[in-house]
């Protein structure tokens, strides 16, 4: 398998669907539909989708597919060559804020990542990683993470997970919130998965997320040394909704540890 | 005194800060330094502040100047006019993701808010306003903001605040959290404040804040309708540090009210 061929088919078809969400997100605004802004992006969402469909369908028939709006025929097992595609994460800031959303797709082999991307479509600017051979930002190597001390990392997290839940025992991730020197919740899982991966956030963590919100993000985390885990911290399954934590490695065992306690 | 004449004065020292930024950053960058990157900041926010306080001496020697930084001379009253400036609002962000900092600034005369800007240094993105005649993202007016239900509302609000602290009672921040539609951190407040003004956010609090993180923003916020007080509902104390809620006209009583309990 052509790892090289696969990447510039994935990322020409990332750019052109980029360009296509710009053109269709600026002729929407210039004609200021009455329709709820809720449908504006379902509708991009999902001809995005079935455009990745068709594109990889063509490219490599044999391809399987798994997508957030379930666009694709039902895939039930990792074998063979699968992607995991998220064509717009971050809907809500798409719809309100008009950025800080991104494409995000991970190609695997019998579920071993191969290729991983996260595209922040109005910047334009790409995240992405081939594994075995690194990871990039646009043209620019991404580095190894360094170490860093908890009391100096800047953490990705939800407000809501500081509140009593059902998932995980909140006291301690107030503990969290209290110990680090920051936190930041931008309201997309990829975007703060390419933070973590250029050393813009120091750790992410979210209580339920799905296979298309880090299939490529867990592919570039690879290349520079971040870990993804689960909250027992295994491999996140790839068929269904996990917990998820991605950190600098030098903080990963400790947040797990010390911080995170399952209900 | 001419608005006008000064507004432009306002705008070419920005983007000639920003330039300045801009450079001293990659420059920096390129060379690798080994001195603390906290070191690089703080340097940068006091060469930017005196760049801004020799333009404005130059330009209108009776200005006063009130600056993060207090490079300029102690200011003990807002008579006649005043600027009040924040070089590097977010340096966190500066730091470690080279982004999300901005430049802001607010001119007021005898207290009452004239011109005020906010620039996001490496996006070249500018929101601004002059008072009584409208605001600006870039070339685009800002719209007066529309009424919003609070449980569509997306809000800025650190997670420390939903924590346990000396200020509020973290109980109804929660309640808070779990009644809006979603809330975002970004680590700079100007930001937060931005966005605000310009619908990306419905709503931003924090428990402590300066008058040099909020100047340019509130002279923004009145003129799309956003209103912007401390937690008692009166205006932000200027010569001090204050509570602080901007939020779209339509949820700013119901937070104040409902949501917001000092101790």
């Amino acid at each position: 398998m052509d790892l090289h061929r696969i990447d510039e088919f994935a990322k020409e078809m990332i750019f052109e669907a980029g360009k296509r969400i710009r053109d269709a997100f600026s002729y929407e605004l210039k004609v200021e539909t009455k329709s709820d802004a809720n449908d504006l992006v379902t509708n991009i969402d999902r001809e995005t989708e079935l455009f990745f469909i068709e594109k990889i369908n063509a490219f490599a028939p044999h391809h399987k597919i798994i997508g957030e709006e379930g666009m694709g025929e039902k895939v039930e097992s990792l074998d063979g060559p699968v992607w995991i595609i998220d064509p717009i994460d971050g809907t809500m800031n798409f719809v309100k804020q008009h950025r800080h959303f991104m494409i995000t797709i991970g190609f695997f082999v019998n579920g071993i990542g191969k290729l991983g991307y996260i595209f922040d479509v109005m910047r334009e600017d790409l995240f992405y990683a081939i594994a075995d051979e690194g990871a990039w930002y646009n043209d620019s190597p991404l580095r190894k993470l360094k170490p860093i001390d908890i009391k100096e990392a800047v953490i990705g997290i939800n407000a809501s997970w500081v509140t009593p839940n059902r998932r995980v025992n909140h006291e301690k991730i107030i503990d969290l919130v209290k110990t680090v020197r920051g936190t930041r919740s931008y309201g997309s899982a990829a975007m703060e998965i390419a933070f973590v991966v250029s050393g813009k956030l120091d750790a992410y963590l979210s209580m339920r997320l799905s296979p298309w919100d880090i299939g490529g993000g867990i592919i570039i985390a690879k290349e520079v040394g971040a870990v993804a885990t689960n909250f027992q911290g295994e491999k996140f399954d790839l068929l269904s909704t996990d917990t998820f934590i991605i950190a600098n490695p030098s903080i990963h065992p400790l947040i797990l540890e010390q911080y995170i306690e399952e209900k």
